[in-house]
């Protein structure tokens, strides 16, 4: 099982596929990892229409069968909430329409996976839990 | 001067189209008017992805010379803010295949406007104004 993982930002937006392998002993392999860069100094249209880009992009050569979104709902500040909204704005309209379907995961559920291996949080893609954060 | 003006929101995207005419006592024309409506019962990428392929196609049909977006960085909640992010993140994404330069202007300005007409805070679109707003 093939899942895309995105931590998503404006400035900077981690976009990692994933290979899921096994039945019992899950092992992720990483197939692809980079980071969308975008700079304050470009139009907004600029700097979301290039995220957009590049995560269609990615899900049309990867054909994930999940998009898994690190979500967080307590900012330090609404302009940040609204900024990194607009980045998963455009997760959304590529997931859209590469036909994707786009789970959220808690900062603290991707964080302690993080402590184990960079994209194990995408381990637990599970039927049940994937009900659960669907968005 | 065909002008696009949108309220964004994830459940109602107010979405109309003027032409801006004359010189000196500018006039409005409304040319289309429309909400976008998106149910919390769908999922986030098909309500995003919907209001992408919406506000596209107008642009396209169109083809206003500017997007003007009303911006509100003061909201009683992250998630509110967060959501509106998504929305405007698919407007900006269609500016962007649109080629269409994106403006943000702030709420009293708006409803200022609104007072005497309801799509007249686009006459303010001076280049000057332009050029300090453009997000």
């Amino acid at each position: 099982m093939v899942v895309a993982g995105i931590d998503p930002g404006i400035t900077h937006l981690g976009l990692g596929v994933v290979a899921v392998e096994g039945k019992g002993a899950l092992k992720a392999r990483l197939l692809h990892g980079e980071v969308v860069k975008t700079s304050p100094q470009e139009p907004a249209k600029e700097r979301v229409g290039r995220i957009h880009a590049r995560v269609l992009e990615v899900l049309h050569r990867f054909r994930p069968e999940a998009v898994a979104v690190e979500e967080q709902f307590f900012y330090r500040q609404n302009e940040l909430a609204y900024k990194v909204g607009w980045a998963l704005g455009a997760v959304l309209v590529a997931a859209f329409e590469a036909g994707v379907p786009v789970y959220a995961y808690g900062p603290m559920q991707v964080k302690q996976a993080l402590e184990t291996c960079l994209f194990n949080f995408t381990l637990n893609l599970t039927q049940s839990f994937l009900e659960k954060v669907r968005i």
